[in-house]
This record gives C-alpha cells, structure tokens and sequence, in this order.
C-alpha cells in the first residue's frame, strides 16, 4: 500500500540519548545515527516503504526521565524547537507530537498549547510515567493534579500518544535474573497498560469525554484480557469510573501496530475495538520500516480496512491534510 | 457438552481461608462456603452444567503464603489428605492436584512424589511464587535451587499448574490508588504470565524438555504478545534459553479457560497453539458453573475441539480415564 | 442494541403470494399472514428485538416470475404503490425498496424513477433473474440490454439488492432427488452468487463504477472463496472485467446478515469487505425476528462495528434520516 | 515446514490427456508435459519446497468422463498400474489414490479392492460424477445402486477424494457468456459442493458412518454456510439422512487447501472442523508447488496444527507411515 501513515517514529535531540548504555553496545550504536537522521536515510527508507508520512515524536524516555522539573521544560521545548523545525522542512512527509514536561502539569499544557497553537503540532507523546524531583519518583496521569492539563488536552482537541517507557528498577523486582523481560519484550507494553488503565479506572474520560488516547503494540495486551477485565471489574462496588474499560477502549482510545506485526493480534485488535480504531505504525528506528511495511501490507485483512488502518485513520485523528 | 472435565476448581481447608479480609465482605462470605462444599451444592451445578469431572486444587494463596517452611510443609500435607479423602469418595466426579511446599524444593517434591505415588494424584497446582522465611520474600521457580524438583516432577511424568496468586505489597507500586487492578481484573494476569515468561527464559524446558505446565486465563495475556516477544528477545544476545517463546509454549504448555470466557480470545490461544493445548475450566467458586459452561457449550468453535477442550485434552494430559 | 435497521425484510401483496404450493404447507401458511401484516404482530416483534426501522421489499420470486412483461409492469407499480402507503403511515418504522418489471429494462428504469422521485424509496431489490415471455427464460442483469437500466440506477445513486430466487426447473439438474437442497439451504445462494459474479466478470462496474449492489446471507459464500476466485480468474486473458472480483466486490457491493446468524461467517466478511460494509438483516418473514437480533446483539465483533452494522451503515447507505 | 505431505497431486496417462482444447493453448501446454512427469522437475520442485511424499491421482476429468463403461474399466485399470509402477520406484515420495470407473459399481468396487490389496493403494480419488453410457448422463453416488460399493469402501478403510469436474454442458445454463466461471473459477467448487451435499443428505453415512471423504478448496464453500445449511434444514420434515449436515462434515469429511491458499479461509475451516480434518494440498501441476508451500508455511495458525494439517493427519488418514 502507498501513502501510509506510520504514527510511532522517533527522533532525539542531543540531550535524550544519554540511555545508550542499557542497550547491546552493536544495537543501540545503529539506532543512535538513525534517530538523528531524519531527511537522509529514513526517507528513502520510508520511500521504499510505502510510507509517506511519519508523525515523529522525541525518543524515550524522554523528557520522562528528567526528575530537574526546569530542566525538563527546558528540554521539551527544545526538542519541539527541533521537531518544528524538521516538519518545516518537509511538511509532506512529516508531523509532530510534542513532547511534554509533565514533571509539571501547567507547564505541560502550556507547552502543549504552544506547540500545537504556534508549532501547529498533531497531538502529543508521553514516554509513560514521569520522573519528578528524585530518579525514583513515578508519576502516573491519573492523579488528580492532573486534570486540569487534561482538560486542556480536551481544549485543544489533540491525541495524546502514551508510550512505554522503562520501569524503574524499583519497580521490577518480579523480573529479577531476566533483564530482558523488563524491556520490549514484556515489561513496556505491561508498565503502559497499567497507565491506561489508571487513566480509564480513574474516572478520567467520565470528566472529559472527548479525550483520545493512543497506545502502541496493538493496544498493549489489553484486547486480549477485554472480557474478563470488565467481568471481573463488575464485582467491585464503589469504583471512581462510570463506564466499563471496554466503553472507555472504543470511545476514548486508539491502537497501533507499532513493534507488533501479528496479524492474528491485528485481527484480535480489529474484533474488539474495530479498524476504525488501529492506525499503523512502525516505531523507527527500534523497528524496520521494511519489515512492518510488508507485513502490513499483505496482511490478510479487507482492503478498505487497510487503507483506514495504514492512512484513514491517522489523517482524522491527527488532523493531517 | 456432557461430559466436560473443569482443571481449575478450587476446595479450603481451614487453614488456607484466613484471607477474606481482602475481598469485599459479600463477595467472599459466599465463596468461604462453596470452598468447603464438595458434595453438595457443588456436584448439584456441576450436573446442571455438564461437569463430570472437576480436577480440585486447593485455593489460593495457599501454601505459597505460609513463609515458615515447617507449617507450609505440614499444611500442604494435611491439604493434599483431605483432598484425597474427597476423590476416594466421588473418583467418579474429582480429580486431585497436589498442593505443594515449594519454599523447600526437596520437601515439594517429596510431598508431590507422596500424591502422585501413594494418593494417585493427577498433577500439582502452585499459586505462583513462594514466600520464604518473611512475608516479603518472593521466591520464583526459575531460580537455580528448583531445579532439583523440576527433575521430579519431570519423572512422575505429571502436569504443574501455575495459577496466579496476589502480587506482595511491595511489588505492586504501579498500582497505587487502583488496588482492583491488582487482582483478578489484571495483575493476578501479568503475575503468572511473568513466572511462566522466567520459567521459558531460563532454560529450564531446554533441561527438562517433557514438562507440562498449565496455566489459566487463556495464556495469561502471553497469546497476544507471543509474536513480539520472540520477535525482541531475537536481539538479545546470551540468553540461557534455546528456543523461542512460542516453542516452549507449543511444548510445554497448556492453556486453560478459568475466568476467561471471550471466545474472541479462545479462537486466538488456538491460533496460536492449537487446540491440543487448550483445556476448559471454570476457576469455581470464584467463578459460575453455569456461565462457564453456557459459554463453552455455544462458542463457535469446532464441534471436534470443543470435545477436545472440554474433555479429551484433560484426560490426556492428567491420566483420567 | 436498539435502533437496530434491518434491510432485507418482506411483504406481498395478493398478486405474489401464489407460489404457496412450494413450501410445506405448515409452513407456508404461517408465512402468508406474516407477509400480510405490517403493522401488528411484526412491528410488536421490531420493538422486542431492538429493530427500529424495516427496509421493506416485496417477497420472492414476486415481479421476476411473471414472463407476461405487462403483466409484471402492472403488479410491480401496483406492489410498490402499496409500499409506499405502508410507509406513508409509519415513516419512522420502514423504509421502502422498489419491486421492478426488469423483463423490460426500459420499464424498470421508469419504475425505479418514480419510486425514487415520486415515492421517496430508497432502492431497488429485485429477486435475481426475470423470466420473459416464457416461464423457462432466466435472464440475467449483466447482459448488455441492460447497460441503460444500470445507468439509470446510478444517476438516481440508489443502491439495488440482488435478492435470491429459486433456480428454474431446468436449471437444477444437479438437485435432482435432493429438492431441498435446490432452495434456502443451498441453492439460493448459488443462484445468487452467480448473478453477481456476472455482473461484475461483465465489466459493468468499469461502466457504472459508483453502483451499490447489495447481497445476503453474508455475501452468497463469495467471501470465503474470494482469493481463490481472483487467483484463478488471474489465468484468463481478455476477460471483460478490468478490475479484480475482491475490487468489485469492495468497491460495489454490501452484504448482509439475512437468513445467516453465524458469527464466523460474520468475522470472516468482515475480513474480507470490511465493517462499513456489512449490513443487519432479518429476512422476515422467513426467518425470525428474535433469533435474528439476539445472535446479532451478542456477537463477539467491535461494540463500534456493531453500530455500524446495525444501524449507521444502512442509514449511509439508504439515505434514512 | 520440511516433510510436507501434499494429497491432492495429479498425473495423466496418454488416454485421459484429450481435453486439452478447454484451456488457453499456452497453460495446457505447459501442464501437459508436467502431468507425465514424475521423477524430473516435478521431485525437484517438491524438494524445494518441502514436500516429502505427494499423494498422487489421475488428472480430472479421468475415468469420470468416459460414457463407454467397458473402456472406464479398461483405462482405469491401465492408470492404476502405471501409478502403481511410479509408487514401486519412489515408495519415498509418492502414495497412490485408486482410478475408479464408477460408471459399474461393481468393477468400482473390484478395481478399488485390487488398488488397495494388491498394489497397496492408500484410497480413492474420483472426479465427481460419472458419465455414464451418453455424454449428457451424469450420475451421483448417492444413488441407491453405490450402495454396495460405499460398503465395499468402508470395508477396506481407505478414504474417498471427491474431487471436482466440469459440469456438463447441459448443466451450466446459469453461466452463459461467462465460460471461466464454470471452471476452477467458481464451478469446480459448485458442483463438488453439491455432490458432498448429496451424499450428506442420501442418508449414506448414517448407513456406512466409518466413511471418510475428502474434498478439496478448503471445503468447497461449505464451512461458510455450514450454520445456515443445518439451520434451513431443519424446517424440512422428513429427509433421509438422519444427522446433521455439521455432524456428517466433521465425522466423515476432510478438507484439503488444493488451490486455496487463504489464511482466513483456512482459520475459518479449521473453527468449523477442527484442525485434525484439514490437510496441506497443492492441485500440482494446476497449482504451483512453491506459491502453496511458501503460503502454508507462513500461514499463521499454531505451529502443532501447521504440522498436523501439514503432515500427521495425512499419515493417518492416508496409512502412510
């Protein structure tokens, strides 16, 4: 398929790839000229793809993992300075996310409203929980100094991405001897479910209805526990959310293929939340443009739900031309 | 379907329900006493549904959250005689997992060797991790002092079943203000996915190839994920285990129903591991009878592999006739 | 759900009830008063089962079976006058599809443009194939006498339901000892099938690309055989068509749930076309109303494709409010 | 996936190699060198792609198409001793399905009872109906005078291909100016389909319920409507057969994926029948051995059923060893 959207891709700026040390030396040394390079090598990739517009947002963690709460400012708007600047360049291949110093909640959404009034940003990432003040502080955005960025999210009209970060290693003590369990391969999708859940279980969306949330990895294993989330949920009286986490996943979510590239997940994802709801994406450079490009591309899944899913879907949600 | 065998019922002992505190009062009132009727009541739903037989297993936590080592072996004794007593009664309705005291590997297999040798149990059930010594200490059965017991259950040639049990207080900070996650809604899930994840990523099944492991909720969230989980631990160098997730999975693993009725999530355990490897279960009394089976009964699936789910895997795989 | 929209639902008037003969007459003679009544027993089963509007289309074989062309331009005006009064009186509760004298397309055309224009209808649906002159002539819609029929439809952006009918005595040699087969449980979706097929091997849709056709039981068995369909077509040189059948298929066509309450089916076309276009549909009077939403109601697909399924997807595509 | 058995593969003798004027000159062409080649290209194709042993039968429409009854005998013989002579030569790789000349019962039986005693045949393949006497005869073996044929079937315990043919002239009225929808487009499956449905109804398996037919495509369409078929039958009173139409499929009948390399067609067929009564199969030289390999072995069902579909089944339907 041409002209696909691909909604996860990242870039760094000077200043967020000091984590190049939790990596295998020979990956991450790949990774870190890929994610400054944007107008080189990762167009023709995208080109070669299919891909015709990447919605970049800055790597993780992030602005995250900045517990300084000036420094975390100082830095998101840097990095969307940077972000701006790119999507100035080449307009028709790239849109932004704003990345967000949520160390502070007013100045996330003033950052966000910058961003999105003047940098004419699509929405924005956040690396999951932020740090603030100490290394060992994790944040989640279901707290109730929270919610008037929230509303301001709802103001603005813009998605919001959640994406997986790294558990503190204070919080990981059931990995112990499985280093690798923590990351990709489990311990992300686990840490950014638990943050959707909190925003869904919280009450959140019963406050601001329009609010719509992305999450990646086809929806972080969620779709596949749906059921018996809300079955057992049922049994708990006095909970602060209104509706069931299956309202909340179809009215107030969305889900992308990035990292995941499962067709009989893909299908899963369609039989509960619809293809309305599934965007494609890559998550470059920690995936191969031309691996998720191919895969998606022949996925056994109706044509028309290819194009929402691949273009559609990313254009209504992001705003994009 | 007449005639369906359910793998995960659960009994007490007086000594096993002295948790109650933790669930809201109506909700484990009724259950404290299903837990203790095995003739009446019981058998009455089980006809009423289907059930012929139900493979019994004693509630959770269990043995596992007794840390001193002389009580948890003296329990898991007094349980596993009980449970005897109960199947010599009714061989024609129960089947008997043995409960085990793990926080002494020698001790556990000694107690299993017992069960299945003198009791003729069909297999063993832990609830998860054990706590040894304090009540803060997870001990998980990766680690290299269990490997001795994974030896012995290999030569009984018996199932194991790992069922979920409450993550430690300590352990569970990410889900601070939403202590529902915790549990059966979503944290029991990721408990038991992660201990199954470090029983496959030790290379425990690369030293004992024939062990069977069950575990229940359709796969523990693993299904959905199982692509991207081989497709990321591929990048990791070093790793102890052999082979990929899904073969162990395929090899050494079984899947139950228990509490997960969703036949969009049954259809995708048998995409993923064909229905030789799934099994149906109830998880009574914390689960209906009558719901569990009205499901089953009318999911649309095969007719073939609804008699291999409902029953003829379980006879297979736990000896019954 | 509620509001459900169902598209494929029947009435007759005198003139087309005369086929009686064909069914077992317990049967039939149940049938015959429902096909009559509009607004008791069938509006009070509408209300039981969600279904808020009835797209209403005269019953099968109806205006097709009647070779005499006068004939046939007489009792469909005369059908679809008495439709449009049934609708006159409860527009909120049914919506109207034309009945067509296509043994003289030019007659048709001018019956479609009063019933669009004049009476508000909101399609056709005609019952496959029309005898002409003679009870042993089939005559089918791609043939080129009916290029200027087609571009009327399309000028009037009407969509037409291509409904069964039975396959003519001659036509069914393969049946033979086996009429049962000839009719509901097989045959009519052949019949079907093929019709549709030819109409787009024909080239019609290159001609008249913006034309909607919709078809039942979950599409006449074409989506489970689509890819194989395509492959094989892919060895014809000089066929007429310049697109691919699964092309067509997405681009012209809608199918339905009538008479076909199975959910893999339903999964199936929907990975086949797509959610936006599959359709809720009862087919009453021959099948039930109740059966028909509470298979619907609780099928395991999106809450969001539901929606579209039951409701928006015929309101888009029939013009109702 | 190596050591593929693929059961559905087809050779010719010079006598059954005359209709060759149906086809575009340049694909018969092509196919006819590869129908008389067995240890050549065809070994080497196998080889590459993966394909240990193909089951190997008579090209359609074979025996079935020759009215002369002594000359069907006479020819199905000569065929079954050269397939025979290619087994003895490559016992390794290939297994035999008896020609039969089911214009005479009798010697069907006889000639099927020498295949399978004497020259260790592993079943039966016809190309559905037979003519018999006049070009336009064609007859159905559900008629009461196979009787004591299917008995002699059931006695030797072999399975039964039902392969498809064209229909006759005189039986395809429906798809005048659309030739290529007779053939492997559409009407292969049409008439196969129709000939299972016969057998189902005749009430033959509810007199030989040890049976065990094959037919190709996935099923020939009939798992799409197996739910409508059983439910449209049921309002009939008084049919021969005596079980269901999903009872006869899962008990007597196996799928192949000849020609049909669709991964939701084969996760729809294994959700009706179960993974045990699907097989790999390719249709050489109509199909290509490495587009169906390439399909199957990246098809993404579970790994234990890509084996059994793949191989294990075929061993035992087929008594291969």
């Amino acid at each position: 398929m041409q002209g696909k959207i691909a909604v996860e891709e990242h870039f760094a700026i000077a200043e967020t790839v000091d984590n190049a040390a939790r990596w295998p030396t020979g990956y991450w040394a790949g990774l870190n000229g890929k994610l400054f390079d944007l107008f080189g090598q990762r167009l023709a990739e995208m080109d070669q793809a299919g891909i015709e517009i990447a919605v970049l947002s800055l790597n993780a963690d992030g602005i995250q993992a900045i517990p300084d709460i000036a420094k975390a400012v100082e830095i998101a708007r840097r990095a969307n300075d940077a972000l701006a600047e790119a999507v100035r360049k080449r307009p028709d291949r790239f849109a932004a996310l704003a990345a967000l110093p949520l160390q502070d909640p007013q100045a996330a959404a003033a950052e966000l409203r910058r961003c999105v009034r003047d940098l004419k940003f699509n929405g924005a990432l956040a690396n999951g929980f932020s740090q603030i003040g100490t290394a060992d502080a994790a944040v989640y955005y279901d707290l109730p100094q929270y919610r008037p960025f929230w509303a301001e999210v709802e103001r603005l009209g813009v998605p919001f991405y959640l994406h997986p970060r790294y558990p503190l290693p204070s919080r990981r003590p059931a990995y112990e001897g499985h280093p690798w369990l923590v990351a990709s391969a489990w311990g992300f999708a686990e840490e950014t479910a638990i943050h959707a859940l909190r925003l869904m279980g919280s009450g959140l969306f019963d406050e601001f209805a329009k609010l719509q949330i992305v999450i990646g990895h086809l929806g972080e294993r969620i779709p596949y526990d749906l059921w018996r989330l809300d079955h057992r949920l049922a049994l708990v009286p006095n909970r602060p959310a209104r509706k069931t986490m299956r309202d909340y996943l179809r009215q107030n979510f969305h889900v992308t293929t990035s990292g995941h590239f499962s067709t009989p997940s893909l299908i899963h994802a369609i039989l509960e939340l619809g293809a309305d709801r599934v965007m494609f994406a890559v998550d470059y450079p920690f995936e191969d443009h031309a691996a998720a490009a191919s895969w998606f591309d022949a996925a056994e899944i109706a044509e028309r739900d290819r194009i929402k899913i691949g273009r559609i879907n990313a254009q209504a949600l992001f705003g994009l031309r």
